[in-house]
């Protein structure tokens, strides 16, 4: 029985002010499931598989096309087509960090983002014209998209401190292009503030969940992904969680699981 | 005649600590020229002409390969050439701004970036180790190239207030693999704050100066190149006001002049 977006979003769904948001709260109930997969393998077939393995169980898919080896258009092409048959929204990471004017060409070119991307990631850095600068993009070529703005990030040593953080949200969530936010999920305790920043309407999503907490190699740290939902997060970003499993499948919908369970707790508990 | 680099850039000269910037003062007064054209052209035959009309006149080319139309790798490689021939180094102006792990491996994929390019700029926002690992990426293909820093930009509603740029010069100016800083160069007042900070080092290269100042379109403000240099800036980027010109040729040459000219005052004023 798929749940009405309304019942399971609450205010995120009746303060929405966005088309594409909308859309992606609308694929999460028709699968369960507020996990994104960052799908970090660097060939099309490797990515393809993960689709196949993982697709029912996640609501969007997160990509660098600039780490793929083998990418050719058509490749590329057949792979953007298997996402949307499995009902993924498609999330480029890019991490656009220029001026406007360039931003916007560098949605174009070979890789043609604007054509297949539904989310971006950007900073704020260089100020507020990237987001309708990244939506003229879009509609360059008749289609709309939604923008994740950098807000927090767990590397070491980043430069997004508190002041950054409200400085970003404060301008970013009163503008229409803006989906939302990226935030970190291995720091309930910052979500939370975030979330107060943020307000009721626009998405938080986070990466550095782990359903094993502590378990990072590389000095990474996770949180629980429960965790991170209750404290305000709308989406879990899931890397090797789900694609360095013995079971990419069972990961998954362990994950989608968890965290939909988490999110209807929010929203009813 | 060629001036002897240690009389013309001092203390820039003999504080230097990085093989690649030693190689590009040695290369500017070869060509006596302090100017990087930002070759902003979306096809190889328009970027390969630029390099035909102005090659002698500059020292550096910076390059958007993903704004590149017809790009092929193949296409690429022989533009690179030709940048070689020119003795000129490339500068791929790609505002890296992901964590680590992830940047290595952008500098690898389709563009191969590491293999051709000897400058990039990257955003600090990330935190130090970003600039590590561009140089295991250059590494990686047996090169060596240097990181420009983001310390200012010009785009309005821009985050570098003075609190980041003094984080970012701060740290940066005291990693080896940072070639050094990109600063604003239409307020020489704030250049010269930003020289104060960066010391004697590291370069600091500035776009946004024209010969004819105040004649920006688009809003964009100019600065006059020569107070540019006076202020401590070591390297102009000029894009419009060269390639726009009806005489590339000519105004690559006077910018050249004006600030080689500066370059000399600035050393032996």
């Amino acid at each position: 029985m798929e749940l009405e977006p309304s019942s399971v979003w609450g205010d995120r769904w009746t303060s929405c002010d966005s088309p594409i948001a909308k859309k992606y709260m609308t694929v999460a109930c028709q699968k369960r499931s507020i996990v994104c997969l960052a799908a970090d393998r660097n060939t099309l077939l490797g990515l393809g598989e993960l689709i196949d393995q993982v697709g029912p169980y996640i609501s969007a898919l997160k990509t660098h096309v600039d780490l793929v080896d083998d990418w050719t258009p058509e490749g590329w092409a057949e792979l953007c087509d298997k996402a949307r048959q499995a009902n993924l929204l498609i999330f480029e990471d890019r991490k656009f960090a220029d001026i406007g004017g360039i931003t916007r060409n560098q949605m174009a070119g070979i890789y043609d983002i604007r054509s297949w991307s539904d989310l971006v990631t950007a900073h704020f850095i260089s100020g507020p014209d990237i987001v309708d600068s990244l939506q003229s993009a879009w509609g360059d070529v008749g289609r709309k998209g939604g923008v994740l703005l950098l807000a927090q990030m767990s590397s070491r040593g980043n430069l997004l401190n508190p002041d950054y953080t409200k400085t970003v949200v404060d301008s970013g969530k009163t503008l229409k292009g803006v989906f939302g936010f990226i935030g970190n999920g291995s720091r309930p305790r910052e979500l939370e503030k975030l979330r107060e920043i943020v307000g009721p309407t626009k998405m938080i999503w986070t990466p550095g969940v782990n359903l094993a907490v502590g378990d990072g190699n590389m000095g990474q740290r996770y949180g629980d992904p429960c965790e991170a939902v209750i404290a305000g997060s709308d989406t879990i970003i899931v890397g090797s969680g789900i694609h360095r499993s013995d079971n990419p499948e069972q990961s998954a919908k362990m994950y989608a699981a968890a965290s939909w369970n988490a999110l209807l707790e929010r929203n009813n508990g």
